[in-house]
């Protein structure tokens, strides 16, 4: 399998307060307008909102779930006056701030916010990671 | 908030079996040795396996979770034969066919797999997309 990864899709309850959120609190272009999923390119892949009972059906699996979802999505800026100029966006625009910003042992800064779902973003300085001009992670020291 | 994305993080309930599996069924290269987490490099952001109550502690959130975790990851490739390709080569690996591949009503042709902690890779091949050489989605038409 090719290491690489093209979509990462966010099971969601209501997908027109989902898209809203994301088009109008992190001011999110939407890649097009399809009926029923929507997709926001990002840097080489591609976020999609799909209503989770939906995803499940076509997975095959029940959509029975609950509880925190096991996984965490990040965006990493390059110093840390940029993250909390990104929090005080998001406070401003009526973001949930579950933590805010902070040092953290590993080196890095931090916080985390939650989408209407409680998908959890980190918006994170992380010193180690390599930045290209586009955003893109090129290496982990 | 900027549009992309630099991690997503998988929450994990047995880390170094975990490793292993991304390692020896999907044949991945993990980016370095890290104590306590693990990377891989994808292109443009990083996959991490991370433990699921650490993480949970790191948001300040509670651990507990289960069921359908409501989100999937795709990867997508150029042709249905590449797509039987590597769900032959998984198969033999041992991976857990969650669905076969099969042409869907949208267009495309996928199936799913699963990792052992019924995280959902849906193994695809998109005519909608545009990859480039190093597999960015470019566009979605």
């Amino acid at each position: 399998m090719e290491q690489r990864l093209s979509f990462i899709t966010l099971g969601v309850q209501d997908l027109d307060r989902m898209k809203r959120w994301y088009t109008e609190v992190f001011g999110w272009t939407p890649l097009k307008n399809s009926d029923g999923i929507v997709f926001f390119r990002l840097n080489g892949c591609i976020l999609g909102l799909f209503p989770a009972h939906e995803l499940a059906e076509d997975i095959g699996v029940p959509a029975a779930g609950q509880g925190f979802k096991r996984f965490t999505l990040a965006v990493c800026y390059r110093s840390e006056e940029a993250v909390d100029a990104v929090f005080a966006a998001l406070r401003q625009k009526g973001a949930r701030i579950v933590l805010e910003p902070e040092r953290v042992f590993w080196g890095g800064y931090r916080g985390y916010i939650a989408d209407l779902e409680d998908n959890y973003w980190e918006i994170a300085c992380n010193p180690f990671l390599d930045l290209d001009a586009e955003g893109n992670v090129m290496t982990h020291r």
